[in-house]
């Protein structure tokens, strides 16, 4: 079974709560958000709210940091730090 | 042993990175690096500032999500995502 995965980049946060939940009542036994850079902390907030607001007895499975490098338009090397947080049922 | 914490706050990110160093090389084996809100993805970037560049034998024994409620000065109630990153020898 392929993996399903959230990704968080800047639209309403409800949004990535919604997809969360949309996988998870689809059959999905477990999601994976991932965030990068600032968007690592909309990634918890929508952990948190899928967990406290909707599905109470979802766990969190894992959580992973870890860092990415990236090549900007100009050729430097940037890095970034990254998360997976991983919900089952 | 009381467990060594840094708590992320709006400083410059190595003054964290330093500070968990510090206490890692004064003798703790372990230190939780907490954060909460905006400041989660600056968590996230100081343990892996302090791995890649540092300590790169340093394990990530734990992270830990949670969701604090914080009253703000006008009696609403406030829900704020917290992290837990213990880092250890």
């Amino acid at each position: 079974m392929a993996e399903s995965v959230v990704f968080i980049g800047n639209k309403p946060i409800m949004n990535y709560v919604l997809a969360t939940l949309t996988m998870l009542n689809e059959g999905s036994a477990e999601v994976a958000i991932k965030a990068r850079g600032k968007a690592i902390s909309r990634a918890v907030d929508v952990a948190e709210i899928v967990r406290n607001r909707f599905m109470p007895n979802l766990k969190v499975k894992n959580i992973k940091i870890d860092t990415e490098e990236l090549e900007s338009s100009d050729g430097k090397r940037l890095n970034v730090s990254t998360i997976e947080i991983t919900l089952a049922k």
